[in-house]
């Protein structure tokens, strides 16, 4: 219930929420804690394409932003959404596709809620690059290959704000989110600020999901021509030294993709 | 069964290792397909610290490394008991702590597996950094405050591979693994390399578990006096711009933070 009186922000006897991780896509990989809040759940706030077993007669409340986003905020929108079923009192599971904080704007849900005094615990989940590294192969650190990792956004205007140069020098494994449009973009500024051409990329979409593709060529292979997007689902790159792997932990898979695949410039296995 | 002859690697009739990501410690982190995995085991090899519902009956390898490493090497044997238990036709779970492929060295007995002619599946996990930033209360990533993260290992020799000028201009947020020892020098090598001194550190142990601690101070701060380990479990540093929304996530907490710890040099709320 809301409480009366002008201005006033705070709520009498609120709910609470739970920011969920559901993972990257396979209901499987959510957590056991994640499947428990949800099966006790009042209502469940949930991104399209995120799905999971909802508990029979849970109301479920469908707030998938539209690709390529648009002149409106739904943020704002599911901000207002989740205080104002808390402030009835409800238990309000807000499900997010991979990890919360990573790419997910549960930071921002979080302090939203906290200004207005709701109750809210988040729940970490398994975020895509885990799930991607683990369908295809390439660990994201490998003892005497890659001691770290970078994460970055892969939408044009993010690509804009990296200091490609700084990248480069660090080195280790460069994993970008929300990337299957700018494959050639990525390839062309690592090699435009020195990263070796002989490097490989992985461009791997919906790991985990039964549409999953993984596909690998170089850097310079990217540069002139880029993987295309295959289907609809989410992408993700991963550059470095440990994609390679993916050619020994798949050797028969890899063999079927230079072969079989239509487009050019996929890489053979090294050495 | 292990095929007979001379120099012959490959197995007869192999069983299959499943490489499972447990998560950071509480077992209800764990994946519903990991907790699927481990019911359907015939034996289980697990690090020391690494808990979660074992069936009855199940064979189970405590193969937990000591602390601070040694002259031996127990990864080559990890591997070749993996190898051994899979020979001998046997469904393996090999559950690590975290996600296998962050600094989970799954990708090394993958890789073993792989050489072996043993068919090996990879589960991802929820990572330490994924656990810490839920339970502190500091997104990873936040729209306008940090657009990516760098990831590196916190033990002192990683520490010196590291390049801190490319790290600082890179910016965004900053976790270290296995940080619990350094956070001096961590905040020190930032510093020199032009880091603000204002930004702010935290140092979080045993993420999600029950001894869990969250702790805050600036940059000029950890470098005169780092805040000390409290406990035995693991403990990673974030550092970065959104490590300051830990005070508007958990306000009450960091003022008992603030009011009631020994150590000098926490920091106040900013703002």
């Amino acid at each position: 219930m809301r409480a009366s009186g002008i201005g006033v922000e705070a709520v009498m006897n609120p709910g609470r929420v739970s920011i969920v991780g559901a993972g990257p896509g396979d209901p499987e990989l959510l957590t056991l804690k994640g499947a428990r809040l949800l099966a006790e759940a009042d209502a469940i706030v949930c991104d399209e394409g995120v799905k999971a077993c909802f508990p029979p007669g849970c109301a479920v409340f469908d707030v998938g932003k539209r690709a390529g986003g648009g002149a409106s905020n739904p943020q704002a929108e599911i901000n207002a959404l989740l205080v104002r079923l808390a402030s009835q009192g409800l238990h309000v599971v807000r499900l997010k596709g991979g990890d919360p904080t990573i790419f997910g704007r549960g930071g921002e849900e979080a302090l939203h809620l906290a200004a207005h005094g709701i109750p809210c615990e988040v729940i970490p989940g398994v975020s895509a690059m885990n799930a991607a590294s683990a369908a295809a192969g390439i660990p994201l650190t490998h003892r005497g290959l890659s001691g770290g990792l970078t994460v970055l956004g892969g939408h044009a205007p993010h690509l804009e704000r990296i200091d490609w140069e700084a990248l480069v020098r660090q080195g280790g494994t460069w994993v970008f989110y929300m990337a299957k449009a700018t494959v050639g973009i990525i390839a062309a500024r690592l090699l435009a600020r020195g990263a070796d051409p002989a490097l490989h990329l992985a461009l791997i979409e919906s790991a985990g999901l039964p549409a999953q593709s993984v596909r690998v060529q170089t850097l310079a292979e990217a540069s002139r021509l880029a993987l295309p997007a295959l289907g609809d689902g989410p992408g993700l790159v991963i550059v470095g030294p440990t994609v390679a792997l993916h050619f020994d932990l798949h050797p028969a898979r890899s063999e079927l993709n230079v072969d079989a695949l239509p487009v050019s410039g996929l890489s053979q296995a090294p050495g």
